[in-house]
């Protein structure tokens, strides 16, 4: 089977997963349910959940106490978005193609669908000591929900989403220290959690888990740099999207900051660097790797 | 000590614990910060953690476990008034005499700072695993944080918040029976996290813990009952806000649906079961059962 097949089979099987922990739409809370599930059921490549389990499946991880945090972690993802596309924050109207929650729910519903998210996703995750049978395996679960708690919170991805929102409303004057920040905490932190609980579960070293962190963290920000090259590079029918548009919009991104050739260069070196890291462990994953060159190489 | 100074002393002791949880204002998430402390700092009866602390003391708890789940709960509790009075929502623009968050901070702020509660209540309470020294001690916490995720998400208060709008928004009738679902989710859903969370910390039996569930149940519903009688039978200056608004409002309540006199005695019907309850048990709590009975006999 080559990558995209099985990349393709990998999706539908974490979809299946994440189906499994969607509450059922009934009683008073029914378009609640709704609302909730409307945003996580869009089609998406999965990206994070597939990260976490293929860093447990690196570290020799097996057991199904992985999937309640796969669940949790597309969760929180989708909760951000859900509340990134509000009026009062981006005032977007349209995601992958279809409406946004707000516009099809109402902002109010929206609001509390991504609230529900949130709470959905720590509960969820929390149901994770069932598979404990002893106290260390309880501990490697308490150690994976802090990480999710934090790397999803004020110190990760809510904290880039205020930096991102403070710049953009030019609150906050844009510095090359800025744009890191945000990348690192907007997008790599939640691929820090899919990498390190993954690890952590599987019962890594905690010397193991700090460098999957780092390599998370290279991973999430390359990831960013592409697509501000992809915005100068690319073109409007390979993207599916405007391009130009940072250049347009004034946008300071690392690309506009240090120019293209600087881009690429920094996108190389992040990500040969995080691969160097996933292959320098006992175990190897090829398919972790093939994954995280097809993230950094994209084309759209 | 009377029991009005006794509740003062807790109150700021409970504080002191709440503000060791809070994040320090600093780094690029400083406005966060500040948006997120403003709703927590601002006075209250803290309530819900002194049922909790109380709880834990009337099945023989002492520990500092409980502490981290009393910031979590009034966290949660926070960020439940700032999304609620955000203009999607409830569109309030001011609560105990201050400004709201959203409009101290503008609307993106607010949504992010209820996020921020949100998510950080949960990593708050994860944390009570470094006093786990035991399997099952580390079974008890990771019960507890099932119930606050419980209680708080979309079977408890977010679903009670669901009715409740749509309710308002006229887009669901308004049945007894709905009156009666938001009550216990919207308000009586916390409390009742509160008192199981210190019953299972303390260690309390299942079935003791089934008891505080119903105890608190009946002291939500009380209370809120009690808030419709007053708007009722209360003047403006007892009530310190406008009285009538309910009937004004063409609002239905308990209180509209079945007159005063049976909403009374239902307020008392709860509180005398909800005191059996809690006098139910092997150790007493005086302070406990005195609290209730304020809250309950409030005539503000």
């Amino acid at each position: 089977m080559n990558f995209r097949e099985e990349q393709k089979r990998k999706t539908e099987r974490i979809e299946a997963v994440i189906e499994k922990y969607l509450p059922r739409q009934e009683g008073f809370q029914k378009t609640l349910m709704e609302a909730m599930s409307y945003s996580v059921r869009s089609k998406g490549k999965r990206l994070r959940p597939m990260l976490m389990e293929e860093s447990f499946r690196l570290f020799g991880g097996s057991t199904e106490v992985i999937e309640p945090f796969m669940a949790a972690l597309e969760m929180i993802h989708n909760y951000s978005l859900v509340h990134d596309d509000l009026p009062a924050m981006d005032n977007d109207e349209y995601r992958r193609g279809r409406k946004t929650t707000w516009v099809e729910y109402g902002e109010g519903m929206a609001v509390l669908a991504g609230d529900g998210l949130l709470n959905l996703a720590f509960e969820t995750a929390a149901g994770a000591f069932r598979f404990a049978s002893d106290f260390a395996a309880s501990g490697r679960i308490a150690q994976a929900l802090q990480i999710l708690g934090n790397k999803a919170g004020i110190f990760g991805m809510i904290g880039g989403q205020t930096a991102d929102i403070e710049a953009e409303s030019g609150e906050r004057e844009m510095t090359q220290e800025l744009v890191l920040f945000i990348h690192e905490k907007k997008t790599a932190a939640l691929i820090q959690a899919a990498m390190m609980i993954g690890a952590v579960l599987a019962g890594a070293s905690k010397e193991a888990v700090d460098r999957m962190e780092k390599a998370a963290a290279n991973i999430g920000i390359a990831f960013q740099i592409q697509d501000d090259i992809l915005d100068v590079t690319s073109t409007t029918e390979i993207l599916g999207k405007p391009v130009g548009s940072d250049e347009k919009n004034h946008k300071l991104t690392y690309v506009t900051m240090n120019g293209i050739e600087k881009a690429k260069e920094e996108v190389r070196r992040l990500s040969e660097e995080a691969l160097g890291i996933l292959n320098s462990f006992e175990y190897k994953n090829e398919f972790l790797c093939e994954l995280v060159r097809s993230l950094i190489n994209r084309e759209k």
